[in-house]
């Protein structure tokens, strides 16, 4: 372990500094504290979270979808190294021979290491990937505090910082797989809480067809942060419709697989059927056999019935609508409910890690942010007018709008300040490593 | 083969006669003759598509996305043989062990035979299966004839020409596919007309944002047949765009293969450039290396650089669109466009088997129907309110619906009285044996 | 089916020329009458062979290390036109672009098409393969008369003779696959006798420690036939040991499979382990798993137990004789034991086309040869002082020499005339759609 | 790093200590210091060479054929503990739950964690692998100090040392290939010498025809230690031949390399060149494509032309020979030579790391201990007689009988002490990562 002491009361301190830092984020000017402390908090955040791995643990790749934590450290350093302080001439790279291995997918800047492989990189060392991390600070903090950044650079330093908080709830996802590829099943962290909370029946909350204003408008153009996929802001025409008030639980979820949901084709897509069978799938991925436990960022735990149901994929997810006599919502719908919803819930602050029971159940619509991403039918393409970023941040987003389906809302490991009511989510149908769940929605005639 | 004489002649009597049945095909009463008659013309149009064929060339499977002509054969006639004939209590199949093999992936059905396997059935022989076409032919005869068949069988007995015809085109996209196989290049005819037309510049025809009606209400509740992923027929908001007033040309294409499209990571999508990349795409699939000749249903020929490309994967046509500073339509810019224009153009009854040029460039929306199947950014999802049929043949559209974009218009090889405005085609992104072109779109701002 | 009337007469006569042109198989004057009868008995066994047989039959191609039964005829044929008849300068080929269609391995003399795509070759059609070894029958006739084949030419065709027999019992194991691939499971021929013979325990035949000889000497330098793989004969230290006087049976093995033999992974070897878990063996290839059928080239039959057990990989027959506490023999072992045993028994002459139990169990070794070719636990090497054939003909055997095990004696679809003592049949380890089976073998301390 | 200061001390202390220790390793009473010496010895030596790796390095696994060295270090401790300590009942292990972990194949002792997924344990770590090794040290060391081990765990803990000691040859050759796969290229010592020789055209070295005696008596019924598939001794008939006086050099296979030798299929085994094409084969597997460097346990360094080469497959090893108009020798050609040979040369103890020119170029044969291993045509399989080891250590060695070649003299990573002129190395064909190189035999007739 790279630390000692209470690393819970330090990832709780970034954050907040990071949350309040976020409201800001608008603000772009060289003189910006609030982005210089944005910058500081979400950095510090990222050491945070990497604090309860060993060297050995933030090397760990399970599968190709997945990277090792320390390739996500040094990848979001290099971020801003390539894009901020190298786009001035003449800047001297930390160490020119890691442009090949922390470049992730950007054909535009060169070549780039294989990502299956990503797992074969002990060197460098995670003592060096932290040094580089505080090397980059220092060379950052230096141009921060002289206000020697341009509007491009602060802009792309700004995307920066939203760019690491993907990456951290990515760390977590990726390394909760990992330990639950060891048969020894070790925790995260075994510090974590465990609530267990009470159960609500589903009340259908519904809305008449109208036309609504999706998305918002072009980021930097416009001063609000967005990523170029949740833009132009543009009016959609969404049919009447009724959304669950809260999402599918562990206990609900129970119930289609001890009706055999998973033995009958006819809930199910065809790809979706055929991969199930091809894969024995049987329940949830991190479900135990043993029918009450389940993998957690802080090892086996008993499941909370009442607790949203996550680790599913869309297959998983649309199967069960069906079973359940429902649909899954639009992405459009759920945009739609979640415009003037405050944006709060279980995030990654909360540090439960896990998604939990709503603490009361409500009359309205509940835990739309937090706990679960919530899979939509949607799948991932452009907005009508859709511009991507101009040069090599234009393969931030785009290049991926095929084979996706849209997932929104966030989940208990998404940093609060990152996710918001038009923020886009995207992953192929299979996976199930992500904190993925569902909300039901019905049409109404 | 299996006949002498000209089968072109014989084909092109059929098709008219499919085709003016088609127009009465909403009356459906046991006495509804046209009905009868459409089924006959159906029924007859895919034995002399049939005809050039060998018994080996229709045991021919390149492909486990394809299928034999001989099963394309035999599993449309025991649709009609399960789904009408076989609802009626005691009925005695022609052969019940070919359940197993023609049911082609009705799980509600019982099992069935692995689709990349369908090759391997040299038995029952061709020369069984045309007999078996001609006994049900005979009792089915036998039922139209007697007025012994109620709504429900009528229904399946309309839904099941609309199948056949679906499995014409993919016939020919089948065999052509194998015969490409083939290092000797055989052509399915070698009597095709080779016409080679003029060329136009594109023009493109502006239409403003508008709520537009898409789809057909559900049959058969409404008398017009349509497939249940057509309905409802709902309300979409379209925004302002505009669309090319023709596909997509040979020509056109040929600039951005020798501009290196094939070669710049920049204008594809990931998953594209990784298919691409991984199997060494450096042109249209059927396209020959020496430049100027492509495989045809008639075998080697030139290419016309008048004509509409195809054979185009999703991911090239996307890749082609960003390269000429456009993008691919939505379904319902499409279908807006289609909705009042008359269907007609280089349907299969025009017997080119290959796409055309347009005779004259008028200053209008053309070729909309036929000659190529036009990639739409859309994917394959259900409409608002969707249901599917019920029983059985709610498994012939729903369950695949993920993972597939929609294609629309119709091809060179669909049947005349096949497709509408409202019809929606649909094939993974990787696809190429199918007749795939597209039409550029523009977003106005 | 090409042929009407009794194919069986048929076979059975060409296979009498074609045994007792064997037996002069050595004068290879140009004048050698029986040479010629051999060439053109050994041809018309092929046609007979083919006969049961549909074009679409003759197309099949189940898995990639078979090929269709056309292929097999047409490649034979390919044979000697492309080494004989070509072999003079100025030859026209019958048709120049099947060279690349029907070459199979040959580097030396060009491309050659892709293995596993035999199956998609409907062109040329079987009755064009016919037609064309009528043509090479032709042109070869009118060299065989008029006394026009040098040496060298008669050696090609000698050894094209005993490669088409290869290719005969090749043709009979790979549609055997492909029907049995078929659910329906058709017959090649009903007609075939259904024997069932009586049992007989085990007795062992020891054998002191002796140097021995084995191979023959090199062909044509040696006028008697042989493979260069046969060759040079050479001196073997054979160790003391005593081989069982019949093959294991049925029964034998349907004891080692109720005994759990496919569950206890101590029997196995670490490779046969890992494949009969993933693919789930649980008995020989083509045992039903009603317990007491089995495939045949007459559909599915009764299992004899008394009969020789057959279509085992090398991983099972392994398997076996460590549960039996006994192992396979060498290749040396068998040869020894084989040398002054007469060529005789269940081959491809009885048209049995199965293995069948001994008619009388007698004091000595039994079924050497006919019935099921034996595993050795030889690898396939090159003997001490092995010299390829010169030329093109040197990639026959020799570059096979790695990953293959050698089998002995052949079966009951070996032709006669073809098999030997000093006679090295291979196949990889898991092969198991040969008629292969094992004798047992022991250590005599 | 785990340690400070001069490892290559310790290796080379522990060494003397391991080889002296060999010489008296047959007397096997609980008393017997030189076994408690030995067992102290190889312990201590494992640890050195982990000394020059990370945390993060021992957890890397390359391919699936390779471990990650903390697994090597750990897995040869279980060996001790499971089959010496665990034999007595009432054992109590460190940690049950590592059974599973660390059990490489021995079914018969319980499941085991799969091969492919060692390197995704990063749990137990480093250090709690190395508290692992010191543990069982401890406990075995009060077994050897009370002389509480009866004649089985002697003999268990003899085999234990063989055991471990080719483990620490597969340490330093899976770190060579994880170092590799990094595109830094990173160094496991930077410290070793780099030594150039002198070159020698190859002398023939002939034998007449004999009988050989060929292994050693079956140990542990006779004294001295062999491994079972090293018996029992008995005699072989090796026929006239002739050996080079020397392995092939980098100078010799890049003579090969430079005549195209890797693009003429006429050199190569089939499934040699399917291979070599499917992968792109090129060169040795650690050759830089510049021509001049390779790639060693010390980083890329200069080639030596006139050192051995190694990192070859058997087919490349075989198409060499073929092009040098010689031939691969046999085992027993191999084993006749070194019958007689002293067991020494550049092994492990010499801390090259890396084969080397011979010194000086003597006239005798030389440098068949040591530099590297020397494939041969035998496969390996059981010799007449062959007699597993009793209980679950006959899974140690028998049940690779099958797909492998024989490799013979150790390398210059072989530990002193673990070979012997009978030792017989066993990989398959396309195994290119072990320090494997080749002798040329020939024929004489």
């Amino acid at each position: 372990m790279l630390t000692l002491g209470s690393h819970a009361g330090v990832i709780l301190e970034m954050m907040r500094a990071t949350s309040s830092a976020t409201v800001e984020g608008s603000d772009l000017k060289a003189s910006d504290q609030p982005l210089a402390g944005r910058y500081r908090a979400v950095r510090g955040q990222s050491v945070a979270l990497a604090q309860p791995l060993s060297a050995e643990d933030a090397l760990l790749q399970s599968m190709s979808d997945a990277s090792p934590a320390k390739w996500h450290l040094a990848h979001t350093t290099w971020f801003f190294e390539r894009f901020v302080l190298a786009a001035r001439p003449g800047y001297v790279p930390v160490n020119a021979a890691w442009d090949l291995l922390f470049n992730s997918y950007y054909n535009s800047v060169g070549p780039f290491h294989a990502r299956p492989d990503r797992g074969l990189l002990s060197r460098p060392s995670l003592a060096e990937v932290m040094a580089y991390r505080a090397q980059v600070d220092e060379r950052m903090g230096r141009r921060l505090d002289a206000d020697d950044l341009d509007d491009a650079a602060m802009q792309v330093l700004l995307l920066g910082t939203h760019h690491e908080q993907q990456h951290q709830e990515l760390l977590l996802t990726d390394i909760k797989h990992a330990f639950w590829c060891n048969p020894l099943g070790p925790a995260y962290r075994s510090d974590l809480a465990h609530c267990v909370g009470e159960g609500s029946k589903v009340r259908w909350l519904a809305q008449p067809e109208a036309i609504v204003e999706i998305g918002l408008p072009a980021w930097p153009q416009s001063p609000r942060f967005a990523y170029d996929n949740e833009s132009p802001r543009h009016r959609v025409l969404v049919p009447a419709h009724a959304l669950a008030h809260r999402p599918v639980s562990n206990g609900d979820y129970a119930a289609f697989v001890d009706d055999g949901g998973y033995r009958d084709a006819s809930l199910w897509l065809s790809d979706g059927w055929s991969l199930s069978q091809s894969q024995n799938w049987q329940r949830p991925l991190y479900w135990h056999d043993d029918g009450t436990r389940e993998f957690t960022l802080a090892g086996w735990r008993e499941r909370d019935p009442h607790a949203p149901v996550c680790h599913l994929s869309y297959y998983e997810a649309d199967a069960f609508a069906r079973w359940a006599g429902a649909r899954l919502p639009t992405e459009f719908e759920w945009e739609c409910a979640a415009a003037s919803a405050p944006i709060g819930g279980n995030l990654l602050s909360g540090d439960a890690l896990h998604p939990q029971a709503a603490a009361r159940s409500g009359v309205d619509m509940g835990q739309l942010f937090g706990d679960v991403w919530e899979w939509t039918t949607s799948s991932y393409t452009a907005y009508p007018g859709f511009q991507p970023l101009p040069g090599s941040l234009g393969e931030y987003n785009g290049k991926f709008m095929s084979g996706q389906n849209i997932l929104r809302g966030g989940s208990c490991v998404t940093p609060p300040g990152h996710v918001r009511a038009s923020y886009r989510n995207f992953f192929p149908p299979p996976a199930r490593w992500q904190f993925s769940g569902l909300r039901l929605a019905k049409d109404i005639p």
